[in-house]
């Protein structure tokens, strides 16, 4: 079992892509044999996963996978879906399943998609998220495992998470010791927030930073919002003031990049990481730095 | 000229339509003459008028067009884009137009879409709007014309408006004398906010709710995020639990339904105001009246 502090690493322009983690979904063409190749090759020292990609192997294979090549897991994703009316027996043995699969991969961290909604009623729905994560908060916490709110774009409030705001994430965390209930900063859902800079600010005070994600924000965007995340670099997000802000929060975990982006799946995986590491060096990496 | 106290009437189930306002927006193939009269013979009480209908026939002719049919104007749509870099004159000099319009059509609320991000400097862009905003106050208050601040949904950040909260319009407000900068709670743009309750009886509070709008948002979204609107009742937002915080929060002012589809766009004009009556009178009135 790891423990979040234990993966805590200063970030070093000597050294920049120990801090970077490829995400599997950057590399969606890819098993998890391929992406965990791939990124150690390419000097990287993190991966983040995909339950996809892990159940197609197994989770004790895809553990062995991890380990042999040297890479820190940087978080598991996902689980979450918690607003479905009913006892919501399914979906909690499922996260108990993806926590159990995030201790044996060993990474503290538990990426949650909290879920949207099933009818008109966003406040019930809710309310759903905050009583199933309760029952969820024992179990994760035996197994040293951090379930990681993920507060994703308002555009995705109906369909996939009604948690919106970095705000909302803290306050629906705050119950919880910080270890065992964080929050997940990912540019591409948060940037755009008036209050981001305090909010981070509060997410690092309370030690509740789950991981740092980032990737860019197109403008126009494409037809399938989803796939409308490009490379750093490519869209509108101000890569260097966030990352100040991220810094002085301070947050010293490994940065994921997690693009969804069809032109991106199409090319080849390799050179997608090349891109992605020169991207980072330039516009993430240097605002980290102390 | 008209104050915005003059406009204000009560909710009334035994005369449902009088609060209720098209947008010219909702019956985009209508010339303004049409829309107008599309409104009146449905007895509706108001009509919000957009600039480009303004414009092909001229203010003055507009603005009697509307008095002959009895109408109020319930809004102006719209000033704004005020984030270009350089010194802005081009976007204020049109301010300054729009502002004459608004009185002369005897609106008190001039809607302000503020602009978007001309490049990554989203904290330079908002600061650009605080700064113009200020040189706009002086002229719309000696023309009795308010600036109605609208938060749009995040997803239009970067290409349309840098105000995406509604607490964020409100802190912008602040500043400036209530009956000349309000806000706009336009329910597909904010619906989402995790904080809206609060910021709703926050801007009733402060006597600045200058619109209520309404329309539906589409679960999955259209392809064209602008035109992912639809008729209230066809998506997911709960108008009766928004509808009840506007009420508390005072409001009693016309409620405008605008709503850019493609599909509403292409149908008859006629069978769209009845559609809307009908949906206005069962989701929208009923929580409004006292």
């Amino acid at each position: 079992m790891t423990s979040a502090a234990a993966q805590r690493i200063p970030f070093d322009l000597a050294d920049p892509y120990r801090s970077l983690s490829l995400n599997t979904a950057t590399t969606k063409m890819w098993t998890l044999a391929e992406a965990v190749d791939g990124a150690a090759r390419a000097g990287l020292g993190a991966i983040g996963l995909w339950r996809d990609r892990v159940d197609e192997i197994g989770v004790a294979t895809a553990a062995k996978i991890v380990a042999d090549a040297g890479l820190r897991v940087s978080s598991l994703c996902r689980g979450g879906f918690l607003t479905e009316p009913g006892d919501g027996q399914a979906a909690l043995d499922d996260n108990r399943r993806a926590i159990d699969d995030a201790a044996t991969l060993a990474t503290p961290e538990l990426v949650m998609v909290v879920g949207g909604m099933p009818d008109q009623g966003l406040v019930a729905a809710r309310e759903r998220v905050h009583e199933r994560l309760a029952l969820l908060v024992p179990y994760a916490a035996e197994r040293g495992v951090r379930l990681a709110l993920e507060p994703l774009h308002p555009m995705f409030c109906a369909d996939r998470a009604v948690i919106s705001t970095l705000a909302q994430a803290l306050s629906m965390a705050q119950p919880y010791p910080a270890e065992t209930v964080g929050v997940v900063v990912d540019t591409f859902h948060i940037w755009w927030d008036p209050a981001l800079e305090e909010q981070i600010a509060q997410a690092g005070a309370s030690g509740r930073i789950s991981s740092y994600q980032v990737c860019d924000w197109l403008n126009p965007m494409t037809a399938d919002p989803l796939l409308s995340r490009g490379m750093m670099g490519d869209g509108v997000i101000d890569f260097a003031t966030i990352g100040q802000w991220v810094r002085a929060a301070g947050y010293r975990g490994d940065v994921e990049v997690e693009i969804f982006n069809a032109a991106i799946w199409a090319g080849d995986g390799r050179e997608v990481i090349e891109t992605m590491k020169q991207r980072y060096r330039d516009l993430v990496l240097p605002s980290l730095v102390d």
